[in-house]
């Protein structure tokens, strides 16, 4: 089979894929894109089917990697589009690109949609209104290490499709069930399953480690600059602080989640291993 | 006093200032940037003396801040300039710049420079080959809130001066005790200390939580892609683990540390509520 092969950067297909930098665009379209060999070949492993592959073999730092990959993609039914070096570097949207990009479909799922939890403690990650694609990718890669059972994006400001989002997050959107909706939706969502919600606020005197999470529980982080808003912090069954003794007295919010997220990892595994010791 | 005003982009003194972009003219110099009024208010409150502060009143979103910072700077007797439009975005090294930039002196601290460690039992955090100006950003931002003691770059990439970096610590590297050295020397300076040094590695069975974190102790963190080297693991005390059972299978750099920083923060705190309960 041989590759359809551009090489003019103003060829009209690679001008609706430039749009897709566009949130609006990649709403319409329900489209998105993934650059580069490790986050496709992660997104591959999550099971996702590319629409399209755009490759440029002269930018690739290994020819035989991005061989595989392209004969992979082809395997799954998706066409795989040759670019010159002049056009593949129009597309890219990062610097130093790899030579690869595909286009692939935008997670869009709500609440409502997400997969039946299993087990009898879900541990849940929701984030409020958070701003920078980078903390929510990073949040994503921290839900997939600690085996996190849905991420909630309320009330978002970044799509899940966001290109650097799906980048920073180094395909594990793909992999972690993720959702976004309102605020009140995912509020009512949690309380439905008896998912308590523990609010990270600095304004507590209790202390993230100081509280149980071996039950069903939902970490919550608000925006990075405001943090959660009052209709959060009022549904909450408990509020909790991260000691700060610091002069810029604010770590960044991916951070903080994944501090909480491990400690309810931490109080788990220790919990699994006296019931192990004890049965 | 009236300020130097610049309008022209092409001033030799603004080469000189976005010539600090480079590593080499930054270490020639001894300088680095920062920019952004919150960033440098920080810097100011860490208690640095900026050399030279740049400001344009057009491009602030909040022109009375503006003006008390440059009062401020002005007290601690640096010169101020102040810049035309089309001068300050050249200059500005961030997307929509806000209006001020300040010179200040590079930190070039080597182990054998950092302050004394008090107390009986210091946390010190070590990154070795870390190389991306966010990661150690955001290592110091989580060094500043948990009150680390030291944060020691071992063989670094990146020069603790590079604007990226600055940035993305939120002016916490001038707050935060940092040096910078080879390994050899940085595990030297442990040693001396009786500083037991905990080594993260994918490689061992012994998880973070594990391990007693109450008496002296350094935690190493490693490069991105290939984590701390053969000399770091065989030195260490203890190498341990942070579960993952995910499908990309590696937290990010800044967030490993930052659980493995929280974690001895919390040993530390438990111990010492024991303490004034029996004490």
């Amino acid at each position: 089979m041989t590759d359809l092969h551009i090489t003019s950067a103003a060829n009209p297909r690679l001008k609706a894929l430039t749009a897709l930098r566009r949130r609006r665009a990649r709403e319409e379209a329900g489209l998105t894109m993934v650059e580069g060999l490790e986050e496709l070949q992660l997104a591959l492993d999550a099971g996702v089917v590319p629409r399209a592959l755009y490759h440029c073999p002269e930018l690739m730092p290994d020819p035989h990697l991005q061989a595989e990959l392209v004969d992979r993609v082809r395997e799954r039914g998706a066409e795989t589009i040759r670019l010159g070096r002049a056009a593949f570097e129009k597309v890219a949207y990062r610097e130093g690109p790899d030579g690869v990009l595909a286009v692939v479909a935008s997670v869009t799922r709500r609440c409502a949609e997400l997969p039946h939890l299993d087990g009898d403690a879900p541990l849940v990650l929701v984030s409020q209104g958070v701003e920078k694609p980078g903390n929510l990718g990073a949040m994503l890669r921290t839900a997939d290490a600690a085996g996190i059972d849905a991420v909630i994006a309320a009330d978002p400001v970044t799509d899940w499709g966001n290109p650097n989002l799906v980048r920073a997050s180094k395909g594990t959107v793909f992999s972690v069930p993720v959702a976004s909706d309102d605020t009140a939706t995912t509020l009512r969502w949690l309380d439905e399953r008896g998912i308590a919600l523990v609010a990270t606020t600095p304004d507590t005197d209790v202390e993230y480690t100081e509280i149980d999470y071996t039950g069903p529980v939902a970490i919550a982080v608000g925006a990075e600059k405001y943090g959660l808003t009052p209709e959060v912090l009022t549904a909450a069954r408990h509020r909790v602080r991260l000691p700060m003794v610091g002069h810029a007295n604010s770590l960044n919010v991916a951070t903080s989640a994944a501090i909480v997220v491990y400690e309810a990892v931490r109080q788990r595994r220790e919990q699994g291993a006296r019931r192990s010791l004890s049965g």
